[in-house]
């Protein structure tokens, strides 16, 4: 009986084609044995991207940024009860143990990460803004805005056979929690994987209608069915990428993160010995040891320096010597499998060779080593690049994506930045120096050309997350031959799902469109004098059942004397002297006499503003963007006006955020000093508001 | 004698072709007579590209971002006092004494908007922090973060013949802050007008060598020598942006502005009298007008309901025959010129003609009204698409570059959204509405097609900057058809030339990169007994040219009594219960009993770090980022370490920003607040560091 064709899941439902004309075997690298089949003939795409960008879109919308970032969370908790089936799976594809703390644990884990910072930094709602309001009139009737909205397509990924579960989790979540549906293509050779993981997904009974969808095999038509609403993210070879590139239609949005030429730098004067020798030995040896060698960030050329380039390839030999055992993943004693298949293992025994005709000295290993135990396996294998062999375009240019590095001599810095640069664009480069000069200037040197830095010294080499490790906090993704694009990166890599728009209108425009109140937009206004009559209800005692943008409260003026400074500066022990020294107050440039604290301000402010009796506004717990524009002298006054702006309630407590806009106006309402305070409140339990 | 070609400025360089084998003469569109001609033949475009790799960047690499943002507004300056032979360079290419306020006063306030903007929110340094700092180990030892560098390439800039001074400064300008030095090449039809920029900027002795270049006339071989360290940034139409795109070699960074159908959308219910009315149809009108109708951002689809599209062709029929006056754009009667050229004026026919073809009824102009003022000038021409007509693909497609504009009816708020969708991608839609749901529906649901959406009513109608007019503060550009890229919005402009890198390493790797403090890195740290004992100089008594990022001050510990809560409470007025009242502030969840105020802490903060005496800090101007982390309650004790962070001398004033990372620590090394001080610190006059 043949292998089964691993399924597709599209319009909400599994398919496998029926009795294709062709299928494509998959074969588990270690055993030889054909595992699982793939075809998607027949497969209607068309329907596929049609039903993502109405049903899929449609439900989406439906939810907020917190919304989809807790079903993020939820699933990132299923499948971290369900991971058993992955780590079988994951196994069949030449994946060791340690191998799956990567892919499947980094998967979930990558989860985590993106919805916990989407709910921390992120708002409540389907629309974030960006950056600062422009006032673009004097008179503040017509502001200026950027914004984010969801992209109104699809989301295509196009992963690599290398991570089958995180590189899936880490596009889908980051497209999800956007708001934007996903058609998910893996990679033929370890698509099983991937297959296993939505069937988890969608077991688990949390995904929305149409946000997610599953290609097991060629993609056929999918690309051309796109347009400038969707978004291509591609994880493979840079000649992937660009034929991909070329073909979809003009305006569809295409990210590409292709494998590169990762380079690692030993700084000057770094010899045996030294912490930083060891923990750069230890990376080196990390990187062709994980996924056996198959990262696109894995280090491929070591840039060290002339005088220790036989130290570093011979604590490179003991090292792997010491650490990697070859062998079938499922055997207890393996540290390193075979390829994901024999194909892969020829094209690399290939690019062995081209290397070595282009200079190389074998040191370790070599293109036939390893095949003992199987056509599939490659053993580490190290060369090195003497003298002028280091400026060989095959060793800046040809990848042997396994086990494989270059060691490179250089003579000086200003060489070590150029050698660096030759891979034309790179996804990382681990610089290893204690120098903080030779940081400053390499690292600044080769910024432009790598989308991620590490710097590793005796200060973090223990805590380093590793050379080969892209983080969801960070940016992934490189310049040039890493295909240009960038994932993850935080909050960063849901916004490459969203389209930034610059949005001009009045305060009242802007506040309706954007959720979050503008200055001079309308207001619920109440005083004190309301609030102590009875004729309104002061914001601090509405829940965030209760609450709406907009809720303002006004301060009466209360004067400021000079005994008030004096005795603010003696109470706190703040006796600067703008505060306290007539006539060097006077001297200063920015004030007329003494003036009153910063702090005085804010405190009496507060005590204008404060309702004191306990009610829903929990605490304050910060405030941002303070500043004094104005100099309150003695005998001036200051009066508070207080607007709720923005609020934010969790999905997971039973309170929220609520950012106030406050303002201090002084007896001639002029602006003396404005922020956002911002508070805790309740969900539940305000006063009904009256009136007002 | 034939007419003379126009320059081009080349390596510090002016260079014309000799005795060129053809050359492409440029015609004034009023006159007939033929004013220039254009050849770059022979001129070594790959030198260039070099030059400004190798030249400069090295000159501009020397510089910060606010030196260079200083350079831009004194060349706006200089533009400004010399802008009479702009003017009159314009006058031959159609435009009139309105259309030169966009292009040559838009283009030196735009100088003046970046330059100011780069100033006020970058920091004055080449390295940029983006974010967050991200601490990813547990101990504090290992920290992510992103960064901006400058491109390492050539930011070569494709422009189109509508704004040839606008169109070329308001890309110059971005890439020169940003680091990267231009070659411009202007469209043929107007390339000369910005060749008298570039020679008014050359003259200005302002411009660093390499900076700035200009190739004027066929762009030869000058694509095919970029690689991915450059950017290609275009404008001009849909079709020629996608065959650039594709000319262009792998990694190369491409960015498109192109025309297309804008929109103007009029909201349900308003018809004649309503002041929204009003206000639309002058817009409709003006962007009829202005440079007659060859922007970008001109209106082509103006969307009304249904019930009024008779109301707005005759009313918009009206105010044009009312302020149009069709002629030769050096007469002072003139309100609209001929369009740049015989050529552009007879696709602006031709489309005209599609239009009618695809159903448009024309109620004012035509395809050959105004052709008796001679071949280039087009009449202000009005469409209007009745019914079904208003589904044509052509309305929706076809772009006629000049006065012209298709009024469609809808009949429901969906179809409105849908219809201006159709477009395919926008640069820019105005939604005339005073009704707030209906903008936040509509808006909401266009966003995503659009790069900028203006919406405008009774409100903005006067402060309104205009429908068609791009600012330097936001963004420019759109997605699909209007080209997928990005121009200005203010700081977002400049890193369109600047790579984004994660980083990751140690506190003393970021901040040896970056140039700020992080948290845990090397400090010169005094207390406040070495201040006493006169064994350390407070970092309050450092001028900037004393000075050092990791200056620290340690204060000593001030315990908190209850009755400086009561105190407190009772000077400011704060009697929030949770500093008064012991049992409700038990009963709160966030504290342990009653608490200091959160402004107390900061207050006493000042106390404790303040240095009284006049000296080289000028004043606190405000305060960043207050979280408070940990309650602190009566009996516990505080203390504040605060370290200079952040140090950005202005290159204006003989005084600079010092950003001082403030953290509140309680008796047991708990973190009970932390937040940036903000303070103005003169350059001179500090007292010179004494050991510590």
């Amino acid at each position: 009986m043949p292998a089964p064709i691993t399924p597709s899941y599209l319009l909400d439902a599994w398919v496998t084609p029926t009795d294709p004309s062709h299928t494509t075997e998959v074969t588990d690298p270690a055993t030889g044995e054909i595992i699982a089949r793939s075809s998607t003939e027949g497969l209607d795409v068309a329907a596929a991207v049609d039903y993502a960008r109405r049903r899929g879109q449609e439900e989406l919308a439906r939810l907020s940024f917190h919304d989809r970032a807790l079903i993020i969370k939820k699933l990132a908790l299923y499948l971290q009860e369900h991971k058993g089936p992955l780590y079988e799976a994951s196994a069949c594809t030449g994946a060791t143990a340690a191998d799956h703390l990567i892919d499947v644990d980094g998967g979930i884990g990558t989860l985590f990460t993106m919805s916990s910072k989407a709910r921390r930094e992120m708002p409540n709602a389907t629309v974030l803004i960006d950056g600062a309001t422009e006032r673009l009139s004097r008179d503040g009737s017509f502001l200026g805005e950027h914004i984010y909205t969801s992209l109104p397509g699809v989301a295509v990924q196009i992963n690599a056979f290398n991570f089958p579960v995180w590189g899936f989790l880490e596009k889908f979540a980051p497209a999800f929690i956007a708001g934007v549906p996903s058609i998910v293509k893996p990679a033929t050779p370890t698509g099983f994987v991937t297959a296993r993981c939505v069937e988890l997904m969608v077991d688990s009974g949390l995904l929305p209608p149409g946000a997610l969808q599953l290609l097991s095999g060629s993609a056929g038509e999918l690309l051309s069915c796109l347009d400038y609403r969707d978004h291509v993210a591609f994880t493979g070879s840079a000649r992937t990428a660009e034929l991909l590139r070329g073909s979809v239609a003009p305006g569809v949005r295409f990210s590409a993160e292709a494998d590169s030429l990762n380079a690692a730098l030993l700084g000057e004067g770094i010899g045996p010995g030294e912490p930083e020798f060891d923990a750069y030995i230890r990376a080196l040896a990390t990187e062709m040891r994980a996924k056996a060698g198959q990262k696109c960030t894995a280090i491929r050329r070591a840039i060290v320096p002339e005088a220790v380039i036989d130290d570093v390839v011979s604590a490179l030999a003991e090292r792997l010597a010491g650490s990697i055992q070859l062998g079938d993943p499922r055997d207890p004693d393996t540290t390193m499998g075979p390829l994901v298949s024999a194909a892969q293992a020829a094209d690399v025994r290939a690019a062995i060779t081209q290397l070595v005709d282009a200079g190389g000295r074998v040191e370790l290993g070599g293109a036939e080593a390893g095949k003992e135990l199987g056509e599939a396996y490659v053993a580490p294998t190290i060369l090195s690049f003497r003298g002028e062999a280091r400026e060989a375009a095959a060793v800046h240019e040809v990848e042997a994506f396994g086990p494989v590095v270059s060691v490179l001599g250089y003579r000086e810095r200003a060489e070590a930045i150029a050698l660096a640069a030759r891979g034309g664009g790179s996804l990382v480069a681990t610089l290893c120096s204690h120098d903080l000069e030779e940081v400053r200037e390499v690292a600044t040197g080769i910024a432009a050309h790598h989308g991620r830095l590490h710097l590793l010294d005796r200060d973090d080499a223990r805590s380093s997350t590793g050379h080969g490790s892209p983080l969801p906090h960070l940016i992934h993704g490189g310049p040039g031959r890493a295909g240009g694009g960038e994932e993850l990166g935080g909050v960063r890599g849901i916004l490459h799902y969203m389209q930034r728009t610059a949005i001009q209108g009045s305060p009242d425009h802007l506040t309706a469109l954007t959720g979050q109140w503008h200055r001079g937009a309308a207001v619920r206004r109440v005083t004190r004098a309301d609030v102590d009559s009875g004729a309104g209800v002061h914001p601090f005692r509405r829940s965030l059942a209760e609450l709406r943008i907009g809720d303002q409260f006004a301060s009466e003026l209360r004067t400021v004397r000079l005994e008030d400074i004096e005795h603010f500066a003696e109470s706190t022990g703040d006796t600067f002297y703008a505060h306290t020294n007539e006539e060097a107050a006077q001297a200063n440039p920015f004030f007329p006499r003494r003036v009153a604290h910063g702090y005085l301000l804010v405190s009496w402010a507060a005590g204008l503003f404060v309702d004191p009796e306990p009610g829903p506004v929990l605490a304050n717990y910060g405030l941002d963007n303070l500043r004094f524009l104005t100099p309150v002298t003695y005998d001036d006054a200051i009066r508070v006006e207080l607007t709720a702006k923005r609020i934010t309630p969790r999905v997971t407590e039973d309170y929220g955020e609520v950012a106030w806009d406050t303002v201090l106006y002084n007896q001639r309402d002029e602006v003396v000093a404005e922020y956002d305070v911002l508070t805790l409140v309740a969900k539940e339990g305000g006063e009904a508001p009256r009136g007002a």
